[in-house]
């Protein structure tokens, strides 16, 4: 997978009240960017689970909170591929705000077989989309 | 059903950059109160669902916001049967800070079968439970 | 305001145990369009704030569900002006995946000073913007 | 500190289409046990705020998934401190269905005046209450 971005506007929604996007709200825009991702590259989740009974489930998160980002802003959702294994991926996912990185995110899923929730080898046409461009590059970053 | 109270906590999560709790906040409190009134009755609905394969599904809101409420507030929804049909039931839940009204909803609630998804004619022991206390009281307070 | 319409994905964090969009999801979609009914016509809410110091706030929600939504859904914000008043407009709001209608909303809105909370005059401009296109029409459908 | 425990019921605002706790949730729960945690403790953030104008903001999070929760559950969370630095504090929250060990988190927070935005050393008060009880054991456990 090569980079993908996905524009997520702010809204009242995401903020709290200490007047800036809530810490939380950020897991829900990056399922949205890992969503995309995957349908833009034309392997939807829905497919996945659809065509051999998987699903992708969050397995860890690392999130560093660098800004805040404020109501009306337009943010960008980076997400790139880090590594691949048998049953699991690793994705960075990166916050922007224009130039401005606000929020940098490691998450790593696991695809399970939705029946048993068992750990699946990822099939070959979302190992496709889903193996680093260039693995090195990316981690060494 | 008599009135049932269930205290709430605003936290961060609940608020919005405008500093008080975010308008669709209510409904998430409104249906913990909900929840909460019928396994105080001793009739959860995880028990419908188990016994009669139905559930309540919310068919209609009426929502009147008086005054913001603010973070760390110890809110108090209360729960009330304003009337019961064969398959639907409306209740009126109110958000107190205190003596003050903060917010008024009036509920209507359908009881469906989960696998037609047709209205179910409300079972006899959680008739019991939500019919109206005093109904002509309620409705024309 | 002639009918303004927002394309909304339904996303994992939008939709609930029962497999369908938790309701009060309806109310987080609604006010994301009337934000960008307002940014596209050219009077953002965010200038409302910074010219006048006034700000809206849902004072009044009415919501019918009639079909539920689902995961992946395209759905489709319809906002549409009912009524003006001094300090105070009605939008109907539908809820619309593909043909079929899921929800409708009548939502009220009230113009207040952000420093005294007192409702205020809606400027000129928003005024324009929001007098329904053919009133009796509009309310009378 | 020593250990915390806040019972946390989940509802159907809680979960997703997936049928279990959605993963972003859990942050929410997160924030509430350690709101509670000083509330309990006699030195709540509000006072942090009206005293100092400090807020605590969170800078970094790990979260592991180990078993999904589900509707009706009622879990505890589990807050205990593992290290403070001049204006940081690194807590532990772990997630617990009775004996079983659902999600397991390290949050790292930080210390800012709210007017600069700027770290601040933690006052006297939170300071003692956020010392990590037994601090080599905690964190070699």
């Amino acid at each position: 997978m090569t980079s993908h971005r996905l524009p997520i506007r702010v809204y009242f929604e995401d903020t709290d009240a200490g007047g800036v996007v809530y810490h939380a709200s950020y897991l829900r825009f990056a399922e949205r960017a890992r969503t995309e991702a995957l349908r833009d590259a034309g392997a939807p989740h829905a497919q996945l689970q659809a065509t051999h009974g998987m699903i992708f489930v969050v397995r860890r998160i690392k999130m560093d909170y660098l800004r805040p980002a404020i109501l009306d802003s337009l943010l960008v959702v980076q997400t790139e591929s880090l590594a691949i294994g048998g049953a699991s991926i690793t994705l960075r996912q990166r916050f922007w705000d224009g130039a401005e990185l606000l929020a940098q995110m490691e998450v790593v899923l696991v695809c399970i077989h939705q029946a048993s929730l068992r750990p699946a080898r990822i099939p070959p046409r979302w190992r496709a989309i889903l193996t680093p461009a260039t693995p090195g590059a990316a981690e060494g970053e």
